[in-house]
This record gives structure tokens, C-alpha cells and sequence, in this order.
């Protein structure tokens, strides 16, 4: 069982609450053989690049199946829509257009544009978070015609923005939630996370001091914001259609992050939106540097982060068989990608105080963790 | 009587310990009838660049006279110097351009050329730092004819450089050392300060949580450096002959500020030179933005801090003669000097949390202090 796993931003743009190598033990611990990285660059992004990002990584480490979470829960709804979506691509494109044109958020645009053309039906809701993301990942694979069978579970009990944890099955956002504000792992909390990542939460907040969330890089955000001149923030990965002057406007009356991105918000740039553009920010990652990625046919590596004896065993056989490199420390690699993902990990820990950061950061350039 | 007064970054690189309008305030209570700001951009050089904008400043302003403080004291000797050196120019740029390619700093070896053609004798010793200064001063008068006669005063109990405050005639290097390091105003440093600045000093404190040093950037800057590029590093004005790469390398080891220099620190590097080059990463200046600057005839414009009544009725005279604007605020007001003052400022203020940070920076887009 392998899994890719979003480093040290994730997809809706928040940093993780605790380092990639915390959170790897965990999943080497709960049944997983490989855990790899899915780099910085498609993990903060929409559906379809991180989906390319996912799908290129395990089919370059020759996986046979895939396997996601969804509202569905039907892989042959998934399929089918791909089809639908094939040949009602010119309408589809059209009602996203014009809704985009209306000011819409992109989701939002999407969601319309998709239930024109028959694909927000109950059975089969491409309007659904999880549905969106696993449609994303099938049409990664279809679009290259790759050997990979996707699978699908059904998402139960909880939806994937729930806010409050909803028993021992939970989302993601609504542990997250609980961590952070109550600053401990609470009863709710522990019924709704494994054994072994209650145990690597409480590792790392006794190492890191903190768990990682937005309002604790205000004060280097907004440094940063403020030190960029309109023409550096307006190169930056997201900021379009004069997106920098808004920032710049509502920065200098912010005094925390929560009421910075409020006071941005607006239809069209939704919340998980502009905490991505924040993450690009904080990382300086500008649009130049995502081009070559953008529409590659592969990723230019494969990062491990652990395994497994049965991992390992995989990977000796696998290893010869692929065509880009398997990166299992930071030092002495160089790669373009690499230096992007350097810098996000930089920002990552930058708010841990002294030594206590170089401990942890130095993790990077370690071999693997194998467990 | 008109100062002209550095603004939120010093000569030595360093952040001022309270901000330049507290600063202001008690320049103003102690004697001063015009507080002027020199630009970052001047403030934050060597000594030559620090007098053009100074020297440039007052002219504009219309003073009749400049008064320095010097060890020498004797300012007929600094005429005489500058007479000597413009005679002995070829000699004195042989031997700095040599003793510079051995490897030392530009103040060595600048003290060895000095010696070579006469300038460090024990009755004018061009090797210490206020006669360095202060025959900048007096060179940036006589190389533009400026009507502007120079005066000077003998320092005298206390060396620049001193590091412990040495009675009620201290330098200021011993006297922020004095405060930083014990957090508050000792019976020493009572002795060596005017009530008027000691009332600063509280006020500012208990406004801003903190009186202002290099370590409290640490984090920021270390971010900072972390999520730059080599080729953006060595964009920043001062970053020279690969000393990006020694600043990354040396940034990963690095838990505190004094750490990170003493490790950068070399013969031809010296403590100064490097915490200029920390402020300009700090605030994103490049060597592009210097510039137009450099070789200028006048500064692009006059800064008013504060007056007094006295100093108000002077400029209702003066402004009607001067030859680029007096900027009282900056609301309102677009120049590209301006922009990097207001990185500055944004840096310099960045570490003070919340509301205060804005209370305080608030007062750049106000009037003019009038006390």
C-alpha cells in the first residue's frame, strides 16, 4: 500500500499541523508501505493539478489500482462521467466561461457548469468536494491511458467541510479545528484519530512546541506582503486581475491572518483560494517558476519519505524500472522542483524558535524513515 | 538649529532602538528646532553616501553652517586634509585598490592608504571613525562648493566605539548596549542620557512591548534569507563576490543573529558591512533601487519629522527656495526614494504585535510633529 501525501502545505493552502515526517511515521504505522511526497507545487493547487501531480507519482512507482475517498462511492459513475464530460466538453466550457465572466468562484462556476450538462445529478454530484477530487484523478489516468485501475470507497457519516468532529469518523478540517483551538488532543478529538497519530501529534508538539497553523506566520506573512513592491506580488503563483492591491490595501489595518483573508474575500477569491495564494507568498513561488510543471507529461521525480521492510523490498525491485529518479534526502540532490520544495519547507518551520527548528528541519536531509 | 536624523535603520546597519519619531520628540525637547529624515538609503552606508544625503539635505534646507562631532576637534585640518587627498588621489587609490584586493576591509584598507600619504598623524588621524565622518562631510561641501561652512567638536571621554558606558559622556554604541541588554534604563544610563530621551525610552516601550535589536529580526530575516534564491540574494545591494553563498550556507546552523554574523564575519566582511547587508535583505533593497541615487546632485526630496515654533516659522520662509519638495507625510505622496522608506518602515515596525504595530507605524501618514 502506497501512499502520496501532501508535505508541508496542503491543498486548501494551510500549513500541515504537524511535519510530513510525523504525520509518515503515523502512516507507516497504520498499514501503509510507502509513503511519498506529492511536492509542493501540485499539492497547493486546484483538483486537476494536484490529481496530475498524485496520478504521475504512482504510476511512475507502478502501482495497479488507485484508491480514493468520495461522496459517490460508485467507480463506474466516475468513469461514465468522464465520458459524458468527453463530449460535452464545448458546453461545458462555455456555461464555466460565462459564469467565471459573472464573477463566480471557480468551483462555483464549475458546479453550474457541470449540472447543465447533466453531472450534478444525485447519483453521480460532481459538485460534491470529494467527487470533484476523485473525478480529477480518473481523468488523470483516462486522459494518458494509464495501467492504473481506479477505485473508489464511500465517504460515511461526515462530509469533508464538517466543521465539528462527528464521532470516531471525522473529517479532516473538523480535527484540525479541534487541535487547534482547544490547543490539546480532547476526548472528541482521540475517538476520532489512530493510536499511533495521537502519539506522533504529541511527539511533535513536545518537539516543535506549537502545531503548525496560519495565525502563527502573521507576522511573516505580512512582513512579507510589506516588503514586496505590487510588481513582486502581482508575479507570484495566483495573484491575478489586480489581486495585489487588494492584499496590499487590506494588509496595512490587519492584525491577524483570519481578519486579513476576511477582509480580501470576495466571491470570486474564496477562503481556501487565497490561503493557497498566501502559502505561494509566504513561499515566494512565483508563476514562472510553475510553467515547466504545469503540463509535463510526468514528475521529474519521485520524493520517498518512508517505508516499510516490505516497502523496501518493493522499491529495490521497482527501482530500475523507472524513469526519473527516486529522491529519498535532500542532500546533495539538485533539481528545479527540489529548490521549490526547499524553500516551502524553510517557511514551514521557519516559526519554530531556535534550535528546536534545525532539529526538526534537519529530518530533510536524512535517509528515509524506515520502520 | 536642524538635525538631520537617521530614520528607522542606523550608519552601523543596526535597527534604531525606538522609533525615529519618539526620537524625534526628544530632539525636539532638547534644543533642535527641525528634525529632517535622512533616507534609508543614505542612512544605511558607508560614510561617503551617508554625507552626500546629509550634507545634500541641509543644503536644501539653507543652513548657513554644519557642526560634527570629531576627535581631532580642529577643523582647519580637515581643509588641509582635503587638500592633501585631492593632491595625493592617485597614490591614495594605489594603495587602497592593493591593500583592497589583500583581502581587507575597506576601513583598513582605506587607514593604510591614509598613512601612505600622510593622513593618519596624531594631530589629524583619518583612521578614526568621526574624523572618517566627519571629513566626509566636510569633502561633500568642498567637492560641490556648497556655501555651507563646516564646524566641528571635539569628542572627548568616550570613543565611538566604546562599548560600556563611560559617566555622563557616553557613546551611543554603550549606551543601547547598556539598554538592551539589562531591558531597562539603568542608574548609569541615566546619568548619560537627557530626561527628555529617558521619557522617550519608557514611552516607546510601553507603547511598542520592546526597544528594538538585530535579534528580535532573527526570525524574519532567517525566513527571509531561507525562502530566497542565490541569484535573488545577490541582487540586494552590498551582496558582493559570492557572499550569497556564505550567507545561505551559514544560515542553516545559525539559531540567533549574533551566531549568524560572527559565523559570516570575516577580515574583508567586517561586523558593520554585514549588518547593512542584513537591513537591505530586510527590507528587499536592491542594487537596482540605489541606483539613481548614487551620483545624484541633490536628493530627490526633504523628509520633515518634527518642528518646533521656531523651526515652523524658518520653513514658511525657506520653502518657497528650495529646489525639490518638502514632504511632510506620507499619505498621499508617490516617489521611488519613498517606496523603499516605506519597506523600511513596514520592516522596522514588522515585530511589534497586533494593533500596536499599526498605532505606532500610523504615525507616518500624520503631520509633521510640532512641539
Amino acid at each position: 500500500m502506497i501512499a502520496v501525501m501532501s508535505g508541508s502545505f496542503l491543498q486548501r493552502g494551510e500549513p500541515a499541523i504537524m511535519d510530513k515526517f510525523h504525520r509518515t511515521k503515523a502512516a507507516l504505522s497504520s498499514g501503509v508501505d510507502i509513503v511519498l511526497e506529492l511536492p509542493y507545487i501540485y499539492a497547493v493547487q486546484n483538483s486537476d493539478l494536484f490529481a496530475q501531480g498524485a496520478v504521475q507519482t504512482l504510476h511512475e512507482i507502478g502501482v495497479s489500482s488507485l484508491c480514493f475517498g468520495s461522496e459517490s462511492g460508485d467507480i463506474s459513475r466516475f468513469t461514465s462521467s468522464y465520458n459524458v464530460l468527453q463530449q460535452e466538453q464545448p458546453a461545458y466550457q462555455t456555461v464555466l466561461q460565462k459564469n467565471l465572466n459573472l464573477g463566480l468562484s471557480f468551483p462555483e462556476a464549475s458546479r453550474h457548469a457541470y449540472q447543465q450538462i447533466g453531472l450534478a445529478t444525485s447519483e453521480m454530484d460532481l459538485t460534491k468536494p470529494n467527487n470533484i477530487l476523485g473525478f480529477s484523478y480518473v481523468k488523470a489516468i483516462l486522459d494518458h491511458n494509464l495501467s492504473i485501475k481506479p477505485l473508489t470507497i464511500t465517504r460515511i457519516k461526515s462530509a469533508y467541510h464538517d466543521q465539528a468532529i462527528t464521532g470516531s469518523i471525522a473529517s479532516a478540517t473538523s480535527i484540525r479545528k479541534d487541535l487547534l483551538s482547544k490547543g490539546h488532543i480532547s476526548e472528541t478529538a482521540v475517538d476520532a484519530l489512530p493510536d499511533v497519530t495521537i502519539q506522533q501529534l504529541h511527539t511533535y508538539k513536545k518537539q516543535a512546541g506549537i502545531w503548525h497553523s496560519w495565525e502563527d506566520y502573521f507576522q511573516l506573512i505580512h512582513y512579507r506582503v510589506m516588503t514586496m513592491t505590487k510588481e513582486e506580488l502581482a508575479a507570484i503563483h495566483g495573484v491575478d486581475e489586480g489581486l495585489e492591491n487588494r492584499i496590499k490595501k487590506t494588509a496595512r489595518s490587519a492584525t491577524s491572518f483570519y481578519e486579513w483573508i476576511n477582509k480580501i474575500k470576495t466571491k470570486r477569491y474564496t477562503w481556501t483560494r487565497l490561503q493557497r495564494i498566501f502559502a505561494h507568498i509566504l513561499t515566494s513561488t512565483a508563476k514562472a517558476d510553475l510553467q515547466p510543471f504545469i503540463n509535463a507529461k510526468t514528475v521529474p521525480y519521485v520524493r520517498l519519505l518512508g517505508m516499510t521492510k516490505t516497502g523496501q523490498s518493493y522499491l529495490n525491485d521497482r527501482k530500475k524500472d523507472m524513469d526519473v529518479p527516486l529522491i529519498s534526502t535532500l542532500a546533495g540532490t539538485k533539481n528545479p522542483l527540489l529548490s521549490i520544495e526547499e524553500k516551502a519547507s524553510h517557511a514551514y518551520y521557519s516559526i519554530i524558535p531556535g534550535e528546536k527548528k534545525q532539529t526538526l528541519h534537519h529530518q530533510e536531509l536524512k535517509p528515509p524513515i524506515i520502520i
